[in-house]
């Protein structure tokens, strides 16, 4: 089956520079990494759609994920979006109000610390999210650390690097 | 919530003896892995039930994973089975056809390439199983490489080294 | 044999802050990485003395490693001193204008990429490090990246994020 | 400067076949190890001569390294081979009686894990390898675990999975 994959950049494809001793958001390198999971049943579509720390992405980045979604969602196939955690919720809210119709599920997911690094969770967080788009319904989620949430009912606790639930009346 | 993991070997568990040169049952080794993942609303159970090449897994063996099976379920908890995949399906069945009125979903799984040898699966599936029994509804089940069988709709295809559907009836 | 290690910080020992999204010198980590390489003939002594990016390294810092130095002298055991490689090369040609009766050989090594995240070059590094002290004669030597150097031969090239050599009259 | 690698097989270069689930000298895997290496000064030049179990190593097989070593010593570069260990020392004392006026040092060395495997001493013996054929005097050598030998003066001690001294008489 056919999963789109659409990365947006954040913590999870940040890559270490020699030069200057940060962490930042410069090449695409989820491809590499996707390389070392077995997906035999799956046609995987990488769309590298921005590269951006997520605390970076505006009003217009956000536009430009709905947009590429309205043009994939016809196509019936689920969707991954790899993003920074700290906005993340954001966007899927976003989204969640723009698509009140949706017939496909949607999920979000990223990292705590970039993939490549020691102790990274991202590929955890991609494993789980390719997994999870074969079996959720339609809707929004964020998928991360063994858990699908729907995404009006979590939020990130920035102290405990993970995400929790929450009312949906929040 | 509470998972239980229940190991009996396999390739997933096998190590390299340095003596002999050849891969091995020997030592369980699934803890060094499981804590490279982040499961922080799951309460994991390890049980080391066993540790065999499911080749040599007898009638006696399948017996005393039925019997701590039978002991768990009234926790309500899902079960992962981590297990050799020759045998993987026949062990599956034997519980299905043991377990007609089963409440929660029980997931086999295994790998090709044993934990911390390159290109492994191993991880990959563990962390798919663990996020799958959150999801699947009661029933027994095969989980790997991006993919969930009903366990009476796989078998394993050696060649290929991967599972694949199959019809009902076979 | 004994072989001395201190520990003073710089990039082969920083971390990545999931909190900050920065890298920084916050715990020693070598201890780490060293129970992965097999030294069965080396009585390896690890001695942490501080955990600083080198840039940030005073005058004070460089009299507290030639002090600890001056005490593990008369061990006649060699030396490998882990430290940031910005300011390596001044730190050694400290020790060798305060050392000129030096018996035994000193090794300074580090990293361009941090311990553990990918495409580091910190565990390369130290291998040949506490190689080279077992064969390098009297002296201080900058060891990295394949080569050995003389510390009065040698200048970091930043942009190359590598050590080259250098006349000894610059 | 050049360093030439002849790669023989051993257990380095054993990989894990899902098909027998077994260890086998199938294909040259050194290739993909030394690009984790940074080896900017060292201009190597790979040559997979054969890949073999040293205990299937014939005296054929030794007469085509030794005539490989001879076509390349005029270069006056140094030489590391891979080999597997339960033979290296064997074949080493032959290329040393063939040799009597080398050049060059040539250096031995293989892995008691193969490259990739969890635990793996390979990288960090080619590692040693590739620095001390570097500071070497001319001579045959094994190299291994952080320590070099002259080949008349080591044997592979099968239990502890090691090479240790032995007297030149033995």
């Amino acid at each position: 089956m056919v999963i789109y994959l659409i990365t947006t950049g954040g913590t999870i494809e940040k890559v270490y520079s020699e030069q200057t001793g940060t962490v930042q958001n410069l090449d695409n390198k989820i491809d590499r990494y996707l390389s070392r999971l077995r997906l035999p049943d799956a046609d995987l579509r990488v769309v590298p759609l921005m590269n951006k720390d997520s605390l970076e992405m505006t009003d217009f980045d956000r536009e430009v994920i709905l947009s590429k979604i309205k043009e994939l969602v016809p196509e019936s196939a689920p969707i991954v979006i790899t993003h920074g955690t700290d906005t993340m919720v954001q966007t899927g809210l976003y989204l969640q109000r723009a698509l009140p119709q949706l017939t496909i599920p949607i999920v979000l997911t990223g990292a705590m610390t970039p993939l490549g690094f020691e102790g990274s969770d991202g590929l955890q967080n991609l494993t789980e999210s390719l997994f999870a788009v074969r079996l959720l319904n339609p809707g929004i989620y964020v998928v991360i650390h063994n858990q699908s949430f729907p995404v009006d009912r979590v939020h990130k606790d920035q102290s405990l690097a993970r995400f929790v639930w929450k009312d949906r009346t929040d």
